[in-house]
């Protein structure tokens, strides 16, 4: 048996056996929780993760309000195109968006190399500043976008309905994409890399983007990329996730990524995706996060079923198949957490 | 062999041997086509699809000017609803709504049974006027949407980000939403068969938001439905297609509703789809809508290996993996049928 840390979280990733499944929420520091309304009341978004002391208080508010087994720092994907070079604006209701798109071949070669440790400064103060404040109760998550995802950003400005502009460079000027995502790869690994010199001690790698693409384009796009930040970034003890949202329909090829955890979105069945992994990884996911509008003896079925499903304790972290919205009730939310605690106990 | 049409599309949509692949594309009467949004300028979109002759001659424009095997009635899914009932606003830019959504289980039991022929006699008019213009030139596909596709914007009001209103039904009144389906459903299945007696040669399900379900949810709420359907309204030399959007992932089960042809986004690489399908039932598919954005010679290569990865010219219906997006040039479409025609060559 392998040697076991204190962090249920931190076992579960590496199929280390744990006396229960660890739960967490991907967008668990946001806006259904009261505490960070009355503390985005005084701020805009872009500050809040900006402001080291704002990003920390918000990022510990579910460990104490909700109880999950890992914090997750407080920050935006978006961070990196923006020390790229990037000019960033908040637009309210409708997020960071990018007024200035990647358009040309001159934009591509015209993006900087980034310092992680220097220009994302506020970063690094506030996982330094949230593991103080965690004093080890749950261990600490860092984060990036995977390189698709953000290019997808930073040549669509900002979210999209048919990504005209990222599918037109994917499919005529394929060099280009290939350009933009080495620099953007290059700045993820130094991002991360800083991530966990400042105290993350896990690594989460989100994929929003990823279902948008056909399987070649998943082979050709995201998967050499990922790899290659995984494998760069790799360090002992620090379990790395990748997240690609839409993507459950190439598992083989996420497991290719040798990522320690696939998580997973709600469309495949957690069965499914425990027989086609089949111990190459550990798993984190996946109730549908509409599920947490229903009511709590609904969401306490649900989950119970879900735990039933992934069949095992080992390799499992449960949380929602993507992040909590932010008109979920918190004794919703809370009732997630609290079933998992429960039930998810480890036949040890 | 079996005996053989004297249409390529129908013949492949029973996986009889042809000359070469059939070529069609969702949505092909549409903004894309100049001569289209001519006759928009004078009508609002409820009207045009109101209107049996302006219908009929929106339906023949693909026909005429990019070359296509098949024509599709230009109409609306969103007719059944009405048809039920439901209040239809068409606002300008975001198209058919429903003001009053279903809210309560009384809004559900106040849906009407429709009597299609003569509810939505425009339809029938319309396939009528089609298959006289036609001339047997081209067969003509009739179509509904699915009815978990319909129950959701019957509750939605319309598109939707998060889809909170029809995933609470499911998750927290799954038996009120059961109701909403059977009365859909059976709605489905009188407007089918009164198509398939105006003229129309085969029936396309349009399952657009299959893919916001996860496995269970599809099993409980998509399948069912689905197979009843299609068990309903079978008829003897009229295929019938289903096309669930963002529902690749569970390909075992479309072929379980024994649709004639699959329809296929394009997320699943073709030989992946033919090597799950395994010959049980005819391929639809799958080109990127967005590859129509790149340049006819990058349209070229890319129609042509996807040809390849089908593998076969027997059960394959060229087509795109969604519809064509308004703002493709009609040339860029014209390739795309030119180099079907030129390379889908059976070697018979």
């Amino acid at each position: 048996m392998k040697q076991s840390t204190n962090h249920l979280f931190i076992d579960a990733c590496f199929c280390k056996p744990v006396k229960r499944t660890p739960v967490w929420m991907m967008r668990q520091a946001g806006r259904y929780l009261p505490a960070y309304r009355a503390v985005r009341k005084k701020y805009d978004f872009i500050t809040m993760y900006k402001t080291p002391e704002v990003a920390t208080e918000v990022t510990l508010q579910p460990v104490d309000i909700v109880g999950v087994d890992a914090a997750i720092i407080f920050s935006d994907i978006l961070v990196i195109p923006e020390a790229m070079g990037m000019h960033l604006e908040f637009v309210e209701g409708t997020g960071p968006r990018f007024p200035n798109p990647l358009k040309s071949e001159r934009d591509v070669q015209a993006l900087r190399a980034i310092e992680a440790r220097e220009d994302l400064f506020f970063v690094m103060e506030t996982l330094r500043l949230s593991r103080r404040e965690l004093a080890n109760r749950v261990p600490l998550i860092g984060f990036s976008g995977a390189p698709w995802t953000l290019a997808t950003y930073m040549v669509e400005g900002g979210g999209s309905k048919t990504f005209k502009a990222i599918k037109t460079l994917r499919f005529a000027r394929p060099d280009l994409l290939h350009q933009l995502l080495t620099k953007v790869t290059d700045a993820v690994i130094d991002y991360c890399t800083a991530q966990m010199d400042a105290g993350a001690q896990a690594i989460q790698l989100f994929d929003s983007w990823a279902g948008i693409l056909e399987e070649r384009g998943f082979e050709e796009f995201v998967l050499p990329y990922v790899k290659r930040i995984i494998e760069a970034i790799r360090r002992s003890g620090v379990p790395i996730i990748y997240f690609a949202k839409g993507g459950m329909l190439w598992m083989e090829k996420l497991v290719e990524t040798r990522a320690d955890v696939i998580g997973l979105d709600w469309t495949i069945a957690p069965d499914k995706a425990r027989a086609l992994v089949n111990g190459r990884a550990a798993l984190q996911g996946n109730l549908d996060p509409t599920a947490l509008y229903a009511p709590p003896d609904v969401i306490r079925r649900l989950v119970r079923e879900m735990l039933e499903q992934f069949g095992s304790d080992v390799g499992y972290i449960a949380n929602l198949g993507h992040g909590i919205l932010p008109d979920i009730p918190v004794e919703h939310a809370r009732t997630f957490v609290d079933v998992v605690k429960e039930v998810g106990r480890a036949t040890l």
